[in-house]
């Protein structure tokens, strides 16, 4: 290829849109233009590296065994009201009519168009196990589309679904895949983690992220500094509750607070209400109260597919949404709105707490609220907290403790016990779901066994977004002259030029 | 691959909805499955072949000089109201509005994409000849889809524009275009024609078709017995203006017709009106009147990008209305309600003609009518024709005669004059269009010339139905027995069958 009759387009400029290196980089090199926000053209030199990456996609899973097909980005909507997900998968799912009035989206990812197949064309256990994949365009309607590649509403992904029989096969699909992303990704010439993460619109019981380390990740990731646990901050594990109850870290009183014993002992003072007029937030009530965070207990009102549930943590912590989704099985988590709150906790906004909480909903706790001791709470009134909390006094018995906060850098691995928490930025270029029996129960796709009899598929998904690996490669290798490319990936592998006047390249095919 | 590693699920029944041999015996060999109308999965089968016509594509493509970039399936709708086709592409172009209610369209052909890139990335004459291409998956909205791959709605095609600084060069891109998918279709091992066609809703001045025959083709080809002259039936050329009015062919009067004159010559009778109570259409009229329809001067009203226009035609005739569009440079072209029609001709439906129509619209005939004599036509008032209506005497003065009938099979071929028209069944695979500069000069896509003037771009375009190849190869190349690759797009070059309980297949790879 003649570099002259090539069509690079590059530019001295900055774009005034780009802000992370690898969008900055490929608009300036000429590897892609953007159409409208999220939806770019993949210009010749990027399509170059778009189709490297592929390609390299295409071998190890072809070795892993899996199988290529193409299915549609246009999916009828009946498909996805069998699987559920039509009803809550939100906005990002691009819908419309076509010109009959029949009810489409566009394919964000394709998961009941698979199981529909599989439950049309996969009959025996004979056929098993088996992995289709594709390697296709995508869209989700992104509400802020950014960083060009990085998220985008258009985009290339490869996305695989294994079958298998039971349990065991599926494990052994999903750890076969596991394999093959890790090798897709050092091919890249990529450095990554695989860490555990949530499973969120996709569902499914297990998942691994396949992240990109690099400091302008999205995603925050814990690695633990002593063991190999690494996983999605939304999901790294905290100490479970027996440890957390042997600790009573977090129990102290901020200094002069009125509301908190700092005694480890009783005696306990009875549990009081106090006026806290208009008082809603943690900070608020940490100021108004001169109490420290760590001996609020802050409750939080979720609707898990319409029904509410109430959620407590301590007033330092962050809720993992990620993990109570796990805890609750549902497809849909939503904080619930005020009129839901009031009418579940009897109080508005701000005053919701586990004492005297009506029964009609599932109550749960994080761990680290297990010991809380002489602490406040709200009081489900308007305008009124309770101080003097102890949580194996005052909480409702049916209360469940789990591990639902997001974990923090420098605690201890839960898994090994010696280590603490590293953090890292992540780019998410791959992710692997143990599904289930998700999809398969709820569209009827089963199999007949060597006795005749039918078993419900058992699956797994596997994706890779194309672009976003390239994006990732280009954020995890650059410098302030441009990208250093991995061989692997390189547009070109290399450059031919002529020094010299009297020098010329020709090219031979 | 191990056939019994491979998921081919082969079906002994005719699916119902399957009419033609392509869609019957892709379904059968377990290469596509139905997912809605009009939108199919490519099963790793059927992906196989497609993946073979697609590389075939992109060797010649890149041979021809040509360079693949990928541009969006989503289309913002402000480059389709720049080129002007979000006002009249139709119902076949599949809007929606995204979640912030921005108009968008699945991209069903890509002239605006690649226009507006070549406004912004070519800017000088040394950047030229450019050509771009991608293979990708367009939509349309097809009223009825049908025959599986034929006429699909999600579809994949190979889709190819350039761009040239002249007219002579543009000529040489669609020659070089015009070779390549000559090269093509041989790789692929299909008998095709590339024939003459109308350009649609695509626009530009010349175009060719690829067709490959086939009995079951949707389109009509006419082709001369004598020279290399072949059209689609649309665009065949007839006799034109001298030779048709040098034939006095199809003015002989229907056995016994009180209306016309079978005298060739003089004494001509006077115009009278009759009555023709409620006889609107030409075999009404033939009938009532008892005369042959070719006496009958059949008169069309037609909206021309919304402005009327009156054709007149041989009542035994029927319109090419890709001639008509040609004539008239219009974008869009409808035939006329009836409100509109009583307004122009002051008639109802029914009852228009020549005679003393209302200046108002433009008014082209056909070259048959030129000799017209002694016949018949609508007298613009209800319930009334005209009979005696002789062409040079009664038609009014502005009426322009031009090509606008569809050739028949067996008449004498207006380029070479020895032979006559043959008729064949196409199926089209493949498009060339020069377009000149309809989408450049609207989207203002230029760049600078030698002496530093701008120039508007001349374009050209050139597509291929990749899915369409694959069912054509099918529709020509089967028999009873089912599908006869040609060996370069076979899914699979041979299959090892062990014979005997002892042998052993091994994959090797």
């Amino acid at each position: 290829m003649l570099f002259s009759r090539y069509l690079i387009p590059t530019l001295k400029e900055t774009p005034a849109d780009a802000v992370v290196p690898s969008h900055i980089l490929m608009l300036r090199a000429g590897m892609i233009r953007r159409l409208a926000a999220g939806i770019y053209t993949y210009l010749p030199l990027g399509l170059r590296t778009i189709k490297k990456i592929e390609a390299i996609i295409r071998e190890e899973m072809n070795r892993a065994g899996a199988l290529e097909l193409l299915m549609p980005a246009v999916q009828p909507a009946e498909i996805w009201q069998e699987s559920g997900r039509w009803g809550y998968y939100g906005p990002e799912l691009l819908r419309f009519q076509d010109r009959k009035g029949g009810d489409f989206c566009l394919g964000p990812t394709h998961e009941e168009v698979i199981t529909q197949i599989a439950r049309n064309e996969i009959s025996s256990y004979r056929d098993l196990p088996m992995n289709l994949y594709q390697i296709q365009t995508k869209f989700r309607d992104e509400i802020r589309p950014r960083f060009g590649l990085m998220r985008g509403r258009e985009f290339i992904m490869k996305d695989a679904y294994s079958f298998d029989l039971d349990e065991d096969g599926a494990r052994e699909s999903y750890r076969k895949m596991y394999d093959a992303y890790t090798r897709i990704f050092q091919r890249c010439g990529l450095q990554f983690k695989a860490v555990e993460a949530g499973t969120g619109a996709i569902g499914g019981s297990v998942s691994h992220e396949f992240q990109v380390l690099a400091g302008s990740g999205e995603d925050a990731i814990l690695a633990c500094s002593a063991c190999d646990y690494a996983a999605n901050r939304e999901k790294a594990e905290c100490m479970g509750e027996t440890e957390a109850a042997e600790e009573p870290e977090g129990l102290e009183t901020a200094e002069g607070s009125p509301s908190a014993s700092s005694h480890p002992d009783p005696p306990r003072e009875e549990i009081a209400a106090v006026d806290t007029p208009d008082v809603k937030t943690i900070e608020e009530l940490s100021a108004f109260l001169r109490v420290d965070p760590k001996n609020i207990c802050k409750t939080l009102v979720y609707l898990a597919d319409a029904h509410p549930v109430a959620v407590m943590l301590r007033g330092d912590h962050e809720i993992s949404e990620t993990k109570l989704a796990d805890v609750l099985h549902c497809d849909e988590l939503l904080l619930a709105d005020e009129a839901t709150i009031q009418k579940a906790t009897g109080a508005p906004v701000g005053f919701a707490g586990p004492v005297g909480l009506k029964k009609k909903m599932p109550v749960f706790a994080d761990y680290a609220l297990k010991g809380f001791s002489g602490g406040v709470a709200g009081a489900n009134e308007k305008d009124k907290h309770f101080i003097h909390v102890y949580a194996d006094r005052d909480f409702p018995e049916e209360i469940a403790y789990r591990d639902l906060r997001l974990a923090e850098e420098g605690e201890p691995c839960p898994r090994c016990g010696n280590g603490t928490y590293e953090s890292y930025r992540g780019i998410e270029v791959g992710q692997v779901f143990y599904l289930g029996t998700k999809y398969s129960e709820r569209m009827n796709a089963s199999v007949l066994d060597e006795n005749g009899k039918p078993r419900v598929l058992v699956m797994g998904c596997y994706g890779i977004g194309v672009g976003r690996t390239m994006a990732a490669a280009i954020e995890q290798n650059h410098d302030e002259h441009g990208i250093i490319w991995p061989f692997s990936i390189a547009p070109f592998p290399l450059i031919i030029c002529p020094v010299g006047s009297e020098a010329r390249v020709e090219e031979v095919s």
